[in-house]
């Protein structure tokens, strides 16, 4: 299905967000406030069960039907030897996703999120964006409208994920690309390369920033220039979840790289946006306080596959389920205080 | 049942702790670096599996029962106003604990532990500490031992917590007695007394210290003098898990300080022990680090009841479930690197 028709479309989409239900959230608020226990003690698990009223239209929300969408691609530029493991290691992570043997498997499973996974072209990489745009504008409009089309209209909650061996180095393309900054101030290790990998992962990020610095800056075309197929379709998923209403928690440093041109346009586009995690991943720190998101966990997770938002949509489950079941002090007839 | 038979019984148990397996945890080790993952890229997840690994002595361990043992308690310096909530409001929330109200019940249901409530004479307040010990040397065992207690041998995880109104208060005293600072290095506004609440809390541990000051600095007795029902509850419930294997996932600030004495006596009492948040009462971050414990969670909860921990038990399901489920790269045919 088309979502985007064309790259106007999609910025036209970008540019024209809606935001929460206003009498949701006063009354989610409310309803916090006459629960059984002080004042804001909840802290973080209040605002979620806010955020999630005013997104849902509902003041008592649920988490009914949850997706993690995980979107795998491959990369041109891992010919420059940027990553720890082959090219060839991507379409086997998304063999291991089909049968069931990965960290995303055993973390959907534990936050009840029913896994959907789309391999993009897995035989097809991106070109080589040191040379050239990595995809053409057909490809990136492809891949943005297949995330999109992973977002059903009835889900309560969107993980979004991914799998791409080498996209550290896209995701910090795209950081600077957006954000401004140096390669260096974006680039770390990923999967694990050494110093002199992520000397080389610099250069690479280096010759793509300069051979498309000419190039307009607009979130379709930093997207299509130094994104690949899995991160645009991270980028369609988002939007269409903010068209639907329906709240996403963004996972590590790629998923919120893919986020980054979105935002640069428009800084709205993160406000259904949860940060399920900080990532060990050095530039993540630096992202988020540029997309304006507080990271829900921080446990030094680096593998990506949507795995740090999937443990946070536990954490979710209970701040929904905390504002949904409690009494309040009047049904229990508790003393509000002194 | 009488598992500490004296004051000494209970100090004997405290100074000769058991350790994990080591054999498991080398063998979770291996496990782990054998998964389908970047080496490293589960962080705490990683850390939390080989953790239970060493104290359920196996190297892939499971959660099959889970509790949350909530101990509550009375305190007679609340004379003093101390809390922004009147005394009744113990009993009042252990109704509400009993009937499914409270915020506990709603986590500890997210998380599937299993809540039990132990009400520990809340019509018999402890004895103002600032003007004698909270409790004769019997009421003290009676309260470790109705702690211990609620530890049945079959565990495979402990959720310990507390509510007691004014008890923020106690467990300042109890951190300042055990580690050394001022009153107002360790006090802060609990469930959300004002300024001048926050200086009658100083005055009353100020009191508190002095008056015991010439006692011996043992656990017990700093249990006795300046503790409570609840909080020497959770000291034997800790300790007794110790003894069974159980590993203790302990929540904020109150459950924290009443493992401060045991603590100070042995360090090692919190090897089996997560901090399973950092709470939102400012001495919370210092007593951490005074038990030598990383919190697993940062949420700005400040509630007590075991809240945060319950929480963080969901985490840990999580932790396991990746260990457990996940194929290693030899299963799933992935390449492990370049």
């Amino acid at each position: 299905m088309t979502f985007f028709s064309s790259a106007a479309a999609f910025e036209a989409a970008l540019a024209d967000l809606g935001g929460p239900d206003a009498t949701a959230i006063a009354q989610a608020r409310e309803r916090q406030s006459a629960l059984t226990k002080p004042a804001g003690s909840l802290g973080r698990l209040e605002d979620i069960a806010i955020f999630f009223a005013g997104w849902h239209g509902d003041a008592r929300p649920r988490i009914d039907k949850a997706r993690a969408a995980i979107f795998a691609g491959n990369h041109g530029f891992t010919v420059h030897g940027v990553s720890a493991f082959p090219p060839s290691v991507t379409a086997q992570m998304v063999a291991n996703f089909e049968a069931g043997g990965a960290a995303i498997n055993a973390l959907s499973a534990a936050s009840d999120l029913v896994l959907k996974v789309v391999a993009l072209d897995l035989d097809r990489p991106t070109a080589d964006f040191t040379t050239a745009a990595a995809m053409s504008a057909t490809d990136c409009l492809d891949a943005l409208n297949a995330g999109a089309g992973a977002v059903e209209d009835d889900l309560d909650l969107l993980v979004v994920g991914e799998m791409g061996i080498g996209n550290s180095t896209a995701a910090a393309a795209l950081c600077a690309r957006s954000f401004g900054g140096s390669a260096a101030d974006w680039v770390g290790p990923g999967t694990g390369v050494d110093t002199e990998g992520i000397a080389r992962k610099i250069g690479v990020i280096e010759r793509a920033l300069e051979i498309h610095g000419h190039a307009a800056r607009s979130a379709f075309e930093t997207l299509r220039r130094v994104g690949g197929r899995e991160i645009a379709a991270i980028a369609g998923a988002t939007l269409r979840a903010r068209q639907l209403g329906v709240p996403v928690v963004l996972d590590g440093f790629i998923s919120g790289a893919a986020i980054a041109p979105l935002a640069a346009d428009n800084p709205a586009i993160t406000d259904h946006c949860i940060a399920g995690h900080c990532s060990a991943e050095p530039g993540h720190v630096r992202l988020l306080a540029s997309l304006g998101l507080t990271p829900l966990l921080s446990l030094g997770m680096r593998l990506g596959e949507g795995s740090g938002a999937a443990v946070a949509a536990g954490v979710i489950r209970a701040a929904l389920t905390a504002h949904d079941r409690m009494a309040t002090f009047a049904e229990a007839e508790v003393s509000a205080s002194l």
